[in-house]
Order: C-alpha cells, then sequence, then structure tokens
C-alpha cells in the first residue's frame, strides 16, 4: 500500500491541504492502515472504521489542539491520532507500539484527555467550555460521542447541563445505531425516530435537553460533514450534530455481524477468521453454561448487565434463549444496580454482572439501593486482577478497595472453578445481602482442596495446609502464588508452612487469625489488588497489638499502565523466591 | 386541632372510607399536623407541603402495598406516612421519634426501600416491576420522583431503560419548579413549556425516552390528581403522570422563600423565625467569606457544587455576586466532577463543593476523569464525620476509605480554622492533581500549633508534641480527642506522649513512622472514618514487620443509623479513659 495521502499527513494542517474531492481516498488510505494495524495486533475494529469520515472532516474544519476535540470512550479515535502525527503507528508495524488504544495527553497535545470509560465526553466539554471562557481562550470545544454511551447517567447529565450553557459547544452524535451489543433504553427508539424522519420530527431528545440540534444522514460522506460542521463552527450555543454512520463501515463482514466485531484480535482480511483460536475452558463459557441451566430450573433468576454481556460469554443466541430472565440496561450501571435491588425485593434473584472497572460507576449504588435495603443481590466482577486488562483505565485491581469497605457486602475470592460455582449458587440462593464474586483472571484451574458451599454468616477461612511459624493468606487469585510461596518456603526450611484460603475480602475470621497466632510467627498475606484500603491491611490492623509480624503483599496505590502481569508482580515482590527473602530478613 | 379524619386513618383502607369532596379537608389537617411536628422538631419542610394532595389522591387510587410506591429521596414521604399507619409521630408530640425523616421498611410495609439519596425512585422501582412480573405476581409500580431529581444520572438512566419496558409502571414527576435551590439543566426548560403549554408541546424529554405521557396542571387538587391516577392504574406501559405543584403549600412564607424552607429546624409558625439562632463561627460562613475574596482577586477560580450551595454558606446574594464564577449543575454530581477536570485542563481552578455522602456518586469519576488525567480539583468534602448528620443515608463517615486508596488523589484532613483555609488555598494554587478536603465537623477550632501552607508532594506528618513510648496519630476531626488522650495518658503515667497531626489520609509519610518505630514501642491510630480501608490499618501494615505495637481507633463497618456522636464514639472505645485502658493491657 502506498498511502499516498497519509504518509504525508504529520498534523491536521496536512489535511487542510488536500482537496475536498480527495478525501474519500485519503479515508480510503486511513481504513487500509486500519487493516494494517488489526488484523495483525488487534484492537477495535467497528468503532474505528465507521468514523473515519467524522474525524477527516472535524480536523478539515476545525483547528486542533486550538479547537478541543473529546472522543468519548476514545476507543474511536484511531483515526484522529492518524490525522494528528501519528500515522505511522497504523502504516508501520514497527512504530504500532507508539500509540495506545485510547486518547492520551502524553501521546499528543491534540488528545485533551486518557479516556477509557464510557459517556465522559459531554460533561468533560463542558468543562473544557468553561475554563476557555473563565481563561478568557477562544476556540470551539466538540465532543463526539456513540450513540451506545448515550444511556450513561454522566452523558445524560452532562446534556443537560450543557443545555444551560450560553456558550461555544459542539456535541457530535455519532449514530451507529449499535452499543457493544444492541442498544437498550427508550432514547433509542426517538433516535430512529430521528433518523427515519431526517431529523425532522418533533420529539427530540436533544432539543428537549435545551440543546440546538441538526442531523447528517449519511455520516460516511466527507463533503456532507465538512458541510455541517462548518454551519456549526464557531456557534455561540451549545448544538448537537447528529450524525448517520455505519459501524464498521468498508468491511462487510463487520458491517454484517456489528457486535461480533466491535473490538478484533488479529484476523485473516479474506476470511475474517481470528489467527489464533482460543481453546480450552473460560470462566465466561463456565458462567454462561452454568446460568442456563440455573434459569431452566429456576425462574425468578435474572441476569442483569450494562452492555458488556460478553464479560460472561453471554452471546447473541445465549442472550435469545434467556428471554425475560436477561436484562441489559445499555451503558448505565447505576440503573443495573438499582434495578437489582428492586428486582430482588419482589422475590426476583438478580446477577448483575459487569467488568470491575465498570462498577466503580455503582460505589453509591451498591452502599445506598443494594447494601443499606439487605438486597440479595449477586455481582459478579470480571477482570478484578491485574491478569487481563493492561490499559490504566481498565485495571481492575481496585474493586476489592472500592467494594470490601462498604458495610453489609460480602466479598468472595473464589480460586477454583468449582470454588467459583459454589459461592455463585450461594449467592444466588442466599437472602442476606448483597454477595460480590471477583471471578479469576488468573485462568481455570480445578478444586485441589475440598470447598464450602454455604457462605453465609461472618468471614470464614479455610486451613489448607497446617504448618508451623509462617502462615501464608493467599486470597482468591493469587491462592496459586501462595500455595507456591509456601512449597519453595518449605523446600529452603524443611519446615511445614500454613497455607489459608481466606475465601472473604469482607471482614476477618477473628477465630482462625487467633489460632494462628498462637503457634506462628509470620503471617503472609497476598491479594490481586492495590494494598492500601485491601484485605492485607486489615489482617495487618489485626495483629498490630500482638507479637505476631505481617508482611502484606499487593500492588501500589498507583496507574499501572499498558504493563504485563509479570512484571508488576516482580516490582511488588510477590514471587516465592522475594517473599521469602523478606521472611528471612525479618 | 382535632383532626377529625386524620386520627382514625390507620391505614390506606380508611383513607378510601373518605368521600372525595371531604379530601380536602383532610389535606387541610395533615398539613396542620406537618406544622405540629416541623415547628417543634423541624425537618423538610416544602418538599411535604407541596405533595400532600398527590400522597392522598395515591392512597385512594392505588392499593398499597400491594401497588407500590418508591417515593424518590423520600425526604418528602411524611404525608404518605400519615397515610399508612403513622399519623401519631405527626399528631402526637410523644410519637415524634416514632418515624424517621424518610421511607424505611422497617417502619412500614408500605415503604419499599430505605432512601435518602436522590434520583434513586425510578430505577428502583423498574426493578420491583421486572421482580413482580418474574415472580409473577400483580399490582401497580409508582415512583414519585420531583423534578430536582430529574437531573441526575441515576434517574435519567432510570426514564430511558423504563421507556423500553412493555409493563406497568407509573412514574409521578412532582413538579414544583425547584431543586433545593433553584434548577439548573437544560431539561428544566422543557418542563417550563411543558406547563405552559398544558403538557401539550411536541418536544418532550419524557416522550423521547420512550414513555408514555400525561399533564395534571392543578396538582395541589386532589379531584384532578385522582382522575389521573384511575386513568394510568393498570396501565399495562411505562406512564409519566406529570405534576405542577407548589412547593411549601399552604403557608405563604414558604411559597415565597422556597430555599430557604426546603428544610427547616424548628420555628414559630406566626413570624417564620427559628426558635434557636445559630451564633458564632460556622466552616460554612468561613469557606463562603474566603472564597468571595479569592474569586475578587483571581478571575480563574470556579466554585462548581451539585445543588447543594448551602453546605458551604453560598447563599442566594453571594452566588449572584460570584456570577460566571459559581457554577450550580444541579444534582449531577458526575456531571459537576468531570466538568471541574475540563476547567482545570484549560486553566481555570475549579473547587467542586459536596457533602461526603453525595459524592460516593463519582468514585469512578474521581478515579477516571480527575485523577488519571491529573487534574488539579480541589474537592470540599462536607460532613464527612460522625458529627453531623446522622441518618445511615447521610453520614460521611464512609469518605476516608472510598477516596484514600485511589491513585494520585491527595486526601487532606485539616485539624483547625487555619489549617483548613491554608489546605483550601494550597489546593486552589496547586497543579499536581486532586485535592480533597474533608472539612472539620467538630466545630471551629483556632490553630494552636504552627501549620504549613504547602501540602506538595507525599504526604508529611507533623510532629506536635515530642514524647517517648507512646505516640497518638489524630487524623484531622479526631485531633482534638487525640490531644486529650496524651494528655489523659501523660496525668496517669507521668510521661510525655507524643503528638502527632497526620494532615494526610493518603499515602505515609515513612521517615515519621520510621523516627517513631526508634523510641516508641506503642502507636495509637485515630480517625473520624470506618476503619476498614482508613488510615490506621496503613500505619498497621508498615509497622507489621517491626516490633511497634499499633491500636487504631475508628468506625465499625456497619450503617449507623440514627446514632448520637458520643453513643459511637464510647462504643468504638474512642475516649481518653478506654484508649488508656487499651494500652495498659498491652
Amino acid at each position: 500500500m502506498e498511502y499516498r495521502y497519509l504518509k504525508n499527513i504529520k498534523g491536521p494542517d496536512d489535511v487542510k491541504k488536500i482537496p475536498e474531492d480527495q478525501l474519500p481516498e485519503l479515508a480510503s488510505e486511513m481504513r487500509e492502515a486500519l487493516f494494517n494495524r488489526l488484523t495483525k495486533i488487534g484492537g477495535h475494529f467497528g468503532p474505528n472504521f465507521g468514523v473515519v469520515e467524522i474525524a477527516v472532516a472535524l480536523h478539515y474544519v476545525f483547528d486542533s489542539p486550538k479547537d478541543q476535540m473529546v472522543y468519548d470512550v476514545a476507543h474511536q479515535s484511531y483515526p484522529h491520532k492518524m490525522l494528528t502525527g501519528r500515522a505511522e503507528a497504523y502504516i508501520d508495524d514497527e512504530h504500532f507500539r507508539d500509540v495506545g488504544g485510547f486518547t492520551n495527553p502524553k501521546e499528543s497535545e491534540h488528545d485533551m484527555f486518557y479516556i477509557g470509560h464510557t459517556s465522559t465526553s459531554v460533561s468533560l466539554a463542558t468543562g473544557l467550555a468553561k475554563g476557555r471562557d473563565v481563561a478568557g481562550k477562544k476556540g470551539n470545544v466538540i465532543a463526539i460521542i456513540g450513540d451506545g454511551s448515550l444511556s450513561g447517567g454522566e452523558a445524560l447529565e452532562g446534556l443537560d447541563y450543557a443545555g444551560e450553557m450560553n456558550t461555544n459547544l459542539i456535541i457530535v452524535v455519532n449514530d451507529n445505531e449499535m452499543s457493544i451489543a444492541e442498544n437498550h433504553g427508550g432514547l433509542y427508539k426517538n433516535l430512529a425516530q430521528l433518523r427515519e424522519s431526517n431529523g425532522t420530527c418533533e420529539t427530540n431528545l436533544f432539543r428537549a435537553m435545551g440543546l440546538d440540534y441538526r442531523y447528517v444522514e449519511d455520516g460516511n460522506n466527507v463533503s456532507a460533514l465538512i458541510k455541517a460542521f462548518r454551519e456549526v463552527k464557531d456557534t455561540d450555543h451549545p448544538t448537537v450534530v447528529h450524525v448517520h454512520t455505519v459501524k464498521g463501515k468498508g468491511y462487510p463482514l463487520a458491517e454484517k455481524n456489528k457486535e461480533n466485531w466491535h473490538y478484533s484480535i488479529p484476523f485473516n482480511r479474506e476470511t475474517g477468521e481470528p489467527l489464533h483460536k482460543w481453546s480450552g475452558e473460560s470462566y465466561n463459557s463456565i458462567f454462561a453454561e452454568h446460568i442456563q441451566e440455573r434459569i431452566a430450573a429456576d425462574d425468578s433468576i435474572v441476569v442483569v448487565t450494562a452492555a458488556v454481556p460478553g464479560a460472561v460469554g453471554l452471546g447473541k443466541e445465549i442472550r435469545e434463549k434467556l428471554g425475560k430472565n436477561y436484562v441489559d440496561v445499555g451503558i448505565a450501571e447505576e440503573q443495573a444496580t438499582a434495578m437489582s435491588s428492586g428486582i430482588a425485593k419482589n422475590g426476583g434473584k438478580p446477577i448483575f454482572v459487569t467488568n470491575a472497572t465498570f462498577a466503580q460507576r455503582v460505589y453509591d449504588q451498591m452502599t445506598q439501593d443494594v447494601s443499606l435495603n439487605g438486597s440479595p443481590v449477586t455481582i459478579i466482577l470480571c477482570s478484578a486482577s491485574i491478569f487481563g486488562m493492561g490499559d490504566a483505565t481498565h485495571i481492575g485491581i481496585s474493586a476489592i478497595g472500592m467494594f470490601s469497605n462498604i458495610p453489609g457486602i460480602k466479598f468472595l475470592c473464589p480460586t477454583n472453578r468449582e470454588e467459583y460455582l459454589a459461592m455463585l449458587d450461594y449467592g444466588i440462593d442466599q437472602t442476606e445481602g448483597p454477595v460480590i464474586i471477583a471471578v479469576p483472571s488468573d485462568g481455570v484451574h480445578p478444586a485441589e482442596y475440598s470447598f464450602d458451599t454455604d457462605y453465609s454468616g461472618s468471614a470464614k477461612y479455610r486451613i489448607c495446609e497446617e504448618g508451623e511459624d509462617i502462615a501464608i493468606l493467599a486470597l482468591g487469585d493469587f491462592f496459586g502464588i501462595g500455595k507456591k510461596t509456601a512449597e519453595y518456603i518449605e523446600e529452603q526450611t524443611g519446615k511445614k508452612v500454613t497455607l489459608v484460603n481466606p475465601r472473604f475480602a469482607t471482614g476477618l475470621d477473628t477465630e482462625t487469625l487467633g489460632k494462628i497466632a498462637a503457634d506462628h510467627r509470620i503471617v503472609i498475606t497476598l491479594e490481586d489488588g492495590i494494598l492500601d484500603g485491601g484485605f492485607g491491611q486489615k489482617v495487618a490492623s489485626f495483629y498490630g497489638k500482638t507479637d505476631v509480624k505481617v508482611l502484606n503483599y499487593g500492588f501500589e496505590r498507583i496507574f499501572y499502565d499498558g504493563v504485563k502481569a509479570d512484571d508488576v508482580l516482580r516490582d511488588c515482590r510477590i514471587t516465592p523466591e522475594l517473599i521469602y527473602e523478606d521472611v528471612k530478613s525479618l
């Protein structure tokens, strides 16, 4: 591929030098560059293929970084990156690692924020606009938000507040008729009405929020976009430009199966087949299979998700089969959480499934709507771990510190397949209150020790190996490391080490801890989370008035970004060898 | 007062026995009962006076508890309580303490949830509806939500999801044209259009969310309400009944000054004057005065609030004076937080002020929108303390555990007036990142020790008194208790105790802690928050491998409700005498 235009684009000024009638050629090259990167290293597919023309038109009309663009979620910012000095990261394989998957001010002055969560762009843009005005600066502020993100509370709050600002603010709604999966929520009926009426129907969510509005039917036509953006440039009031695009535009397979092509691992362009096939059991399939069995026998179970059914392996077919026992509220975690509480109140058995990083949205709802009301809601937290998602925006290592300190919540950390299912069943069938279960992320392991089916009442730890002098409390995902560490220390010292599966991140099993104090000198805690606010510090506090020495292992309170789990483990001394070194130094 | 009708109402069935034309008489008696309670012990005034007819009409038409009612915030649930067996708590002074200020299932089967935060009712109601349907139950589900609560993301998510439910759900929007203060947000322009057009204008937020809609202009006319509710009873799809009421209806002073009469302390009915006048300095007036001075000299400072300007003493006059340097986003904490990050990004100096309990809404926004982006936002947390608000829904003792474990955040705990102002100025003028300041809640104290103006970099504690053997680290609000404890132990032992003002809830001053380890045997930590996830456990973890004994003092991980601070302090052994007992037992 020659990249006649793209290779010469070092910044937005170079976009403006291209004759308007040649911009479709540029767009075509950009899609080739996307193919080059995505077939080889994967990434968000559909969102980027759909937004190419929007990115071109924005940089053709506006003057970044004086004019400031905020991409919602920023998983669709690849075309924007190509046009702002980072084309090499797409056309030259050796430069793939120059850029991350989201906007990041450390990469470019054209990226306003490091973003990875949905529904934040309008609120951030209202702030940029206000900051611009109080600082006496000039320029346009532009939020680019997908239709899927509109259902999020932060986006709706942002649109509402924008509706009373009397200043320049442009909100480009990129409507590709999709969230990650299909959209859910009444507002999508209105978006459909607006599309069908070419933007003219009277019922209009954006106007109802106090915003000016215009519509572009062919959002993959650069000239139509340029015309619309020129009309709103330098506007003195907030305006929505509702743009209809095709998700995955330019790759027929992706245009046809939009959900599967939201994100892609490396694939064969001819066939669409992934280059590396996943084999073996995953916690996704384990959950999906188990929950279908449970629902077949118990009609009161309801699986609730906020637009991430894939996190627990609920593909389209399974969702259809689950029928009324499956609820996707759209990107709306607060709604999912409070709704789950209501379901439980009327005798339903709700299971809210989400990724740990998105659960950050519901600290208050978990506290007030669920826990204070004693509602038996089961929450399945995926990727609450250093293993898995690597971007600072998505690492789920805050989960224990976030939820385990809220009154009334039970936070369970299974260590293997059977224990996970036992805890899941316990959560579904109990009536005490909210139960959070952190799905193991370090692969699927079968049970090596016996496990319980009842986790009611206060924390009870399980002693898996009885030893002396040294005890290791290895929580959840880190049980395997704990076991290896115990074995290593035994090899080195010839003395048996006590190995404990704490199972509960909430509360302390003071009885077991007391017994351990009687014949152990050193207690080691291991947890797959940030140390501050976590499990180990509670154990340290318990032993504070005793002679037992406590060594806590977990992560630092920093934003890890683009890291490999093994590197972080080593940096935090979470290896059998380094832990033994620390033990010796006592 | 005779309470001819009200005294005979033991439950909703008794409401239905009253002839419809006599219901205004019942409403009048209910207002008398409200006066009886509120003049003597205070409570939410305007919301309850405005909603009397809605409560009467709902219980006249529907059959609670088979039909389930969810009052948003539930600060306007007094009339509902009167009609559901709790009238005595309003007409008989000896029974005032029988009921709390919010709905609570422990009080009555007619209260679905214990609620105190805004914007949750629609989401909870969608859950009740779903739970009803999967459990095969019958009945209407009714959410009653004020216009002020509509700007909250959870409410908007709830309306949106309700818009795709094909089942019975009734949403009564009680539009009194007010939040606590005036409303903010574009949607309020639409509510005004709807009121002006008698509900007929085409632009309609609720229809745009996919909901059916009807309008009642005179929401304080029981018969008009009964007619509307009868029309939607047993509906098979979600319907909004938009009802126009007068906040404070029936008390001219309250109808005129709605903001001041949102909540009232005990007052004289004739004059409206409070029975007990507050005198002396408060942290409200300290903030309000200081921020006016700062803004007069620096036009880039912006005070942001989410509908609670009163929390920092910003009355109407001051707000008008601050002009463009004051932003109220309405009840929309997520918007306030993300917007603050945007303001900072463009060189403004944002200060987001809120109550600690409402800050629970922004765990994710503080993490992603603010801290990950290194945005220098100052957050003023009011009532982050056991002193002050006493309802389980409002106690702010989770604040340290919630925010101090998020990467990149600096959480400062001033101990007195001068230190507070120094920290506030530091927060405003620094450019490192987010700074949270917990406003002291145990009264205004002047500085007894010198204090710093610079809090940059990592945690640095201040040793106020140098002693030996025992060191007390007394954080923020609890510095006073720490000082008294030090003095008490000195009296008892004759030995000088080290007294430390840690100032930072985030991070550890390992240098100072190391020095303390050298010549102290016991370290005591005190914090005005739940122990789990807090300050003391971090100190315990630090000393885990040493011989230093650590005693952590703070609160249990439970929902304290309607408690007195002194009782909780004693239960948690946070008194000089009890702490000394614990020290002796080591």
